[in-house]
């Protein structure tokens, strides 16, 4: 009886479907009339009735003239500050799009908040195509912001006649670029580096490594590559970073990714063959060298004394903030920035570069996870905020940027007051609710389509709330890909008057050299 | 026996199929394996082996070095520009967002080429939502940039106070906001406006009027709305751009719809019902009124002893520029671009305000179909080179910026010798191509959709060259939506420099109020 019950009840609801399917398919519009398109072209803006805005003083003139003269005033009030930037702080969003950070804008309180970053006095767009591709990835764009040269995918530190995991290009010294975290240490001045990611990931290797492929982290990787024989002439990343030019003169190296710097006979998530145990050595190398792996590590160690300091919280990449809890013990971005600035501003009188990067906005965009991702991007501000109130704009040049965007898009016409991560107002024309963040492709395809009635799922049924929420995609793609459009750069201190207007991202170390008096460029100091 | 080869036939090619789709869904990666994972992120970037660049140039250092070089020298040569602006002309490409501006670079040649708006000295961000929406359409926002306040969907030159289609609240004129034309036209300097859509479209009709809704384009929307009674009260957006305290005042007015000027008695295509024909009483106006309504009109038009000019091209929007031919008749945007700057060059000697609008870009992307949208935005960028070209950046500051972003992506990994709307190099978990180019959602869907075996279908099968080509959509709407990321601002010419930074999208006109000493907030001229 329950299941003839059931017969009918799944009848009635197969017959609410068909009959709202038809009527939501049906098109009003002839062909020709182009008035009936207008009419109907922003669905969401007429199905809905909700007028709330978030602050009632909207619905006032003088709310945005007030805001408006404010601005204007500010915009004045602003001078080029053309002083040396006795230190530069590098921030990179690792694929923060503008998408991104206009959508993360609403886990601020609203979309009518802003960033520290977005408050920084000059904004300007950055190019980030690569030699060989319009869409690039994290390596050569870091050899681009990094090295002052565009290069091609994959590779890191080096210029344009390296193919990526070319064996024997990639070790030629006259192919090697140099990072801006060279021209401050060949300047007497320090350096350093903090990530979510492993250390030797594409970005953060930009600012040490010179290398043909982004994946070659460990000896083990360079052996499969390029053979035993090849091997022993390329140094793999995590070996630069310990022992290379640029690597052993780093004051400060903070992240994940301790499974590259460890042989697997001498630690059971050790990912090196070759015998070393990166970090034992990085002990021995001083007395005062600190070595720490967890938030209390971190937190109890007097850096003020340390020679160099070594942070690996995990073997790999650093959990999302949103995944860590106490019993995981590891340090937040905005922790491990404090801890660097503090420990870089006594270290030496002369000055200091130090990159800080967001490193899992990008990883969670290619999970199709933008809970994760915007969460990562706010995070990614509160380690901006430290940074600029722990240093002086007279004298610290900060530069705010990505590498490269996401195929992330954020649609529909949501109201003021609803939630980011929520269905927009109107529906698909299958009847079912569409979600204003979406992906161009990605792995979560398969959850939202239903292959048996070929039909699209309802996202809402599986957009739960959890953190791990796939949101849709178009394509079915292992993972999400990068997007090609610019990426916007937002700088205060010391020229950051420089950073407007549109150029190609390899522009960016210049206009920081020129800031700090460094490198073989043009600089401040020669006019 | 045919038949039963077809059947051998089909029968292989679901066997190649199948096998093709278990062989390439097949995850390589276990679960927690991050560095598979990551060797496997960026799939197009391991699956093609061709490194072509453009330029053979960008193989060395010195390219990029001495372009950076050559950058960072401009940039110190900019001064800032404080003279007061006799001119301003402002450029608004509808749903222009960086993502449209990225991929329309292609077009140009390829993406290291740049838009002649690129090359303005400043750069900014504008946040664009509405009142009452996360993500606004074109009326509201027409209100910001132009009237410098923010307010409902589909409102146009009224507050927040107004509700759209609210046919009370909207005729109240404590309600109303001034738009820059107003200011312009207070200060005894010109005004126009030029568009590809209607001109009673909502971008334009942000220049003059004050209507509760963007559809009331005619007399016979607002009775279809309000009822005949309440209808007397208001006054439809042809008929306050012929009437209204700013509309007659403009002195030159053209694009499309000329359908909303002419009762349907008196004009086959013609949409109002009140009888009159607006284009007649223009002529009647003053002997020296100008009408046009083709391309060869325009030609041969003399401009320079006009009263006023009113160019209606077509009776709703113009033709996309690839749909224009010979037989069209219908000038560029470029054309009117020219021919109203030279009559508004001579028409005052005070100056001028114009609104300049690439209108078609956002109604091709509505419509999924991006090599439309990136071929117009190509010909926004012709009007702004003329247009930059007949003035000095002494007198005259241009403003270039966009309305709103669109729910479009540029992805995938494409090699720089690609064609933009060619299928990306790797291929999606189903074996089947994918495009660079995409949409979160649009009428697109069923195109690239078979029902019958649920599966997608593969898209360069109906990708084919046309200038219609619809692009893949995630989600089925009747329209694709608006998208809700920052809009980019260009600018050059006086105060061009208070265009930097991020802020909210109804500072624009106060900025260009400040930078031409019109209106009643703050002015340069003040100072």
């Amino acid at each position: 009886m329950e299941s003839f019950h059931k017969f009918i009840f799944r009848l009635f609801l197969t017959y609410l479907h068909i009959s709202f399917t038809i009527e939501s398919s049906e098109s009003l519009c002839s062909k020709e009339d182009e008035n009936c398109f207008d009419q109907q072209m922003h669905p969401d803006l007429f199905r809905e009735t909700s007028y709330d805005s978030i602050n009632p003083l909207e619905y006032t003139n003088k709310y945005w003239l007030d805001m408006s003269r404010e601005f204007i005033k500010q915009q004045m009030n602003r001078q080029p500050n053309t002083n040396k930037a006795k230190n530069v702080i590098f921030f990179l969003g690792d694929g923060m799009g503008l998408t991104t950070i206009a959508a993360a804008r609403n886990l601020l309180g609203g979309t009518e908040q802003k960033f520290v970053f977005e408050e920084f006095p000059y904004s300007g767009l950055s190019k980030t195509y690569s030699v060989d591709r319009i869409v690039s990835d994290s390596a050569c764009t870091a050899t681009a912001y990094l090295c002052g040269v565009k290069a091609m995918k994959g590779t890191i530190g080096v210029n344009g006649q390296v193919h990526m995991s070319d064996c024997e290009t990639g070790i030629d010294r006259n192919n090697f670029v140099d990072s801006i975290a060279k021209w401050f240490i060949d300047a007497g001045k320090n350096a350093g580096l903090v990530t979510t990611t492993r250390v030797t990931h594409a970005s953060p290797a930009g600012v040490y490594a010179h290398i043909a492929d982004r994946d070659w982290e460990n000896d083990s990787e360079v052996k499969k590559a390029c053979g035993s024989r090849s091997a022993s002439k390329v140094q793999d990343i995590a070996y630069q970073l310990m022992h290379g030019e640029v690597g052993r003169n780093l004051s400060l190296i903070m992240g994940g990714g301790k499974e590259n710097f460890i042989d697997s006979s001498l630690y059971y998530n050790g990912k090196r063959s070759d015998g070393l145990d990166l970090v034992e050595l990085f002990r021995q190398e001083h007395p005062d060298n600190v070595y720490v792996e967890t938030r209390d590590d971190l937190m109890q160690a007097n850096l003020l004394k340390a020679n160099r300091v070594l942070g690996l919280y995990q073997d790999s990449h650093m959990f999302y903030h949103l995944e860590t809890n106490e019993t995981k013990n590891q340090p937040t971005l905005e922790e491990m920035t404090i801890k660097a600035i503090e420990y870089l501003q006594q270290r030496n009188e002369d000055g200091y570069f130090i990159f800080i990067e967001g490193g899992l906005i990008d990883w969670a965009h290619h999970f199709n996870k933008p809970r994760l991702a915007l969460d990562e991007t706010v995070e990614f501000s509160k380690a901006i905020r430290a940074a600029r109130e722990m240093t002086s704009e007279e004298d610290t040049l900060i530069v705010v940027t990505a590498d490269h965007s996401h195929a992330f898009t954020y649609g529909g016409y949501p109201s003021r007051k609803s939630d980011v991560f929520a269905p927009a107002p109107a529906k698909g024309k299958d009847g079912k609710p569409y979600m204003p963040l979406s992906y161009a492709n990605g792995p979560s395809f398969p959850q939202f389509f239903d292959n048996e009635n070929g039909q699209r799922k309802d996202p809402s049924l599986s957009i739960v709330g959890d953190i791990n929420d796939e949101f849709p995609s178009t394509w079915y793609m292992q993972w999400e890909t990068h997007g090609g459009d610019d990426v916007p750069v937002y700088a205060s201190g010391p020229w950051s008057h420089l950073f407007t207007g549109v150029y190609e991202q390899n522009a960016l170390p210049h206009f920081m050299a020129y800031a700090a008096c460094v490198g073989n460029g043009l600089t401040m100091c020669q006019m």
